[in-house]
């Protein structure tokens, strides 16, 4: 499906660009900057692929890889612009979002699994992106993707056809994650001890 | 093996609610809270699982989920009472840690696993819950799946019926841990060096 | 083929010790110190061989948990004699390296892999073990095995013999990483924005 591909791959790059961009503000050489980037675009969806007995994606199809060192050149060579840029980068990891959704969705489903494995194995390429603790802390990122899996799965049972569910899915995704991002919508903590930390 | 799943049960929820509590002292919203739960509960069985080639137990029995949402939901509404209950908590961890080991042993040894390789992927789901350094620097924790798992491993070699082995095998590892906590064994430590710490 | 064997034993072992150095800085008692030394020795190669669909390199050869264990035991009773030895420990790290790339890059194309994942497949237990950071900020490191990798499947493909591909390969790697070593050879870094450090 076209639309999907061009989804995934600007959601790749998207990702790639973070971790660079995260690298740079850490002080790495090109070396380390480029393995963030990688890590951060494939890690996530790696361990959903191996976690469902497959070979990773990128195994027979390089150009994921290719993509993510062109991303951590071009933020190596051109700090400065990209950082300029980064409303469009949102809205990049926004629709690359709403494809790995429905592809981690449609894999799990291949595989077998029912609603909560489903949402679980939809929602991993997102959270497992790099730098968990930023996401965890941040806007309602992966509400969505849980929102856009479970109607992905609902759709399915109904037996409504993926040339209708994944591109529907993926709007939900998306619309949500700009949303939250417009308004900065987020959930509610527990309220923080009086205490001290302390580790149980 | 109704005492098994019972044990397992227990043991889930309270790493569940050990993963929540942590996410509530870090100031996580709920999403937050609610993904380290389910985390903590079921990340170490799953890179067990999937080193030994098999779908994780979590496929095709949604319960563990729920279960680690429950708790979720619990530690964020009742942080208070939770925290007052922290004793019981560590029983229902140590007796977890039984049927963990048992599960993870069985498992190895159905893959046709020496004692080493049995041993190491017994004691995986426990070192692997969450927060590796605090287990590290604590109690005598792994060492108590260690020497049930060798225990299990050994009555099996002679033939031993597991309606015997396993609940003897839980039994030992839930009297290590509990003897431990509640004598604050600890192993020694290598003499820190005088110079300053740094980096080989 | 029994340099390969060699090289192997004395890169596992330089690994463990490293890994056992670090616990020793930290504080960690005897257990957490023998874990880490574990971890840092297998993990990379055990994540390398799950992705490849493959039982871990260590399940039915027991010899490389053994050996770890030993490292960690030669740290903890003669901390001080091990760390006089560090040059050595370093030279052990670079032969290492060179084993390591090649049983890597072997694994990846006896599955099919091309060029790009062949050497990310290579390069994947120098990357994980153990302290990433450190690596990445470092010295040349992984850029040995990236050109030794691809020598090797360059040399593959023109049906070099492996009995000529693999000690040639190993020797670049080993060679480069040695020179880095000596001149403190580092890759160049993007220059640190003004402003801030800031998440996205």
């Amino acid at each position: 499906m076209l639309l999907l591909t061009l989804l995934d791959t600007l959601g790749t790059f998207a990702f790639a660009v973070s971790g660079a961009l995260k690298a740079v503000r850490r002080g790495m050489d090109l070396f380390g900057l480029t393995v963030l980037a990688v890590v951060t675009a494939i890690g996530g969806g790696t361990i959903r692929d191996v976690m469902l007995g497959r070979q990773p994606f990128w195994f027979h199809d390089s150009s994921y890889i290719l993509l993510s060192l062109a991303a951590a050149l071009i933020v190596f060579g051109l700090y400065r612009v990209v950082t300029r840029g980064e409303t469009l980068l949102l809205w990049f990891d926004a629709v690359g979002l709403g494809a790995f959704t429905v592809i981690g969705a449609t894999k799990a489903m291949d595989a077998g699994l029912g609603a909560v494995g489903t949402i679980v194995l939809a929602i991993i390429r997102d959270l497992l992106a790099g730098d968990v603790p930023v996401v965890l802390r941040k806007e309602v990122y992966a509400s969505a993707c849980i929102i856009g899996a479970a109607l992905f799965w609902y759709l399915a049972r109904w037996h409504v056809s993926q040339a209708i569910s994944m591109p529907v899915a993926m709007l939900v995704v998306i619309v949500i994650r700009l949303l939250s991002l417009h308004y900065h919508v987020g959930l509610p903590r527990a309220p923080v001890p009086a205490e001290p930390p302390q580790e149980p």
